[in-house]
């Protein structure tokens, strides 16, 4: 095996779209969720994230970075204006159809439409689901924290409603999102799958892991 | 298909373990880290990561959340010690020596022999790398940013060397990552390999999207 080594000189002399595509490589899989906003109009919109972390259990609390200079704007605009959105994850069946919500339409598109998405509306709740998502959940503004190195900003919500396919709950809490076909992305474009390898027990020093199975019994 | 509903006092009531591999499912597939620190006597610690995100590619930033009440001390004491460190891409051949670096070891154990993994150092460095990883970068602190609604730690580095094994880097930037079989996390214990879908096209408004293969020619 032969490493290849770069220092900042050398990324600084990447092409632009080489070095975009090969930063967006190093921190591994990524999340992938459509984001789903209104306007006070009510006009929907729809948007693709790999940046969606999760931020703590109790309060149940998830963060994803913007950057209001791009694309991501309408989005920006619609959830502070309304302080709601969902978070919708992504299954194999429709990631072309997620991929394709990061073109940039213009302010008034609807981006169901346009690539083929269904908006779901429940219980009049300002910010429309994705129908086709099997694990989705809406969430409530709590802090948007600047981040002024690079002008990006962390937009910080509370879970408020988990809407989720049932065959996926395992009876210890987990979800079983690849039952559910959830994908991962890897650097801008690259669209996976998973297969999985195992469950680990909880660590503990100087005392050796049990594998598990996906419902939580040890593997034996 | 059948979905279930959970509302805020749902999750509320759940039993805490319970909660905790709930909510930790949310969010989709996580990346998984090793992130390498040592002490200013020079003492090695590295520890397991799910929340390295992707910040930004010019300058390369890159950011991680942070409990400071928990496992998570040693690393952020030795980070804002020697304000470096290093993140290391865990392949499926070492993900349980990876996953065992979670345990809560005393302050002055060295997590490298207690796991079964490597410490590699580079060039003097004041971080250590994981030998066992083929995709690996050290990091400068550039920002902590605390998130005051849940008291953890937003960790904002600059990307200062990558090295890479050669064979995954792909002619247009793209690391081929599945190559290097990277892994993934779902919830808090389950580890995953991937099955590449496509690369896509950049994706503009009224056009259809391109097929891409992994070396980022059209697919045929």
């Amino acid at each position: 095996m032969i490493f290849r080594h770069y220092d900042i000189d050398n990324m600084s002399a990447m092409e632009n779209r080489y070095r975009t595509k090969f930063i967006n490589s190093l921190s591994g899989f990524k999340s992938v969720n459509l984001i789903g906003t209104q306007g006070l109009d009510g006009t929907p919109n729809v948007a693709i994230f790999s940046s969606v972390v999760h931020l703590g259990a109790s309060p149940a609390l998830v963060g994803f970075i913007m950057r209001p200079d791009n694309g991501d704007r309408h989005t920006l605009e619609n959830i502070m204006k309304t302080k709601n959105y969902t978070i919708n994850q992504v299954s194999a069946d429709f990631y072309q159809a997620a991929h394709q919500t990061s073109a940039r339409y213009e302010r008034d598109a609807n981006e169901f439409d346009k690539s083929g998405l269904s908006a779901q509306n429940i219980d009049n709740f300002n910010a429309p689901f994705v129908k086709e998502s099997r694990l989705k959940y809406s969430v409530k503004l709590k802090e948007i924290v600047p981040i002024t190195v690079n002008d990006t900003l962390f937009i910080i919500g509370e879970i408020t409603r988990v809407i989720c396919d049932e065959q996926a709950i395992q009876p210890d809490g987990f979800i079983d999102i690849e039952y559910l076909n959830t994908v991962s992305v890897s650097g801008l474009d690259s669209y996976h799958t998973t297969e999985s390898l195992s469950r680990l027990s909880y660590a503990k020093p100087d005392l050796p892991l049990t594998i598990l199975n996906t419902n939580g019994t040890i593997k034996v």
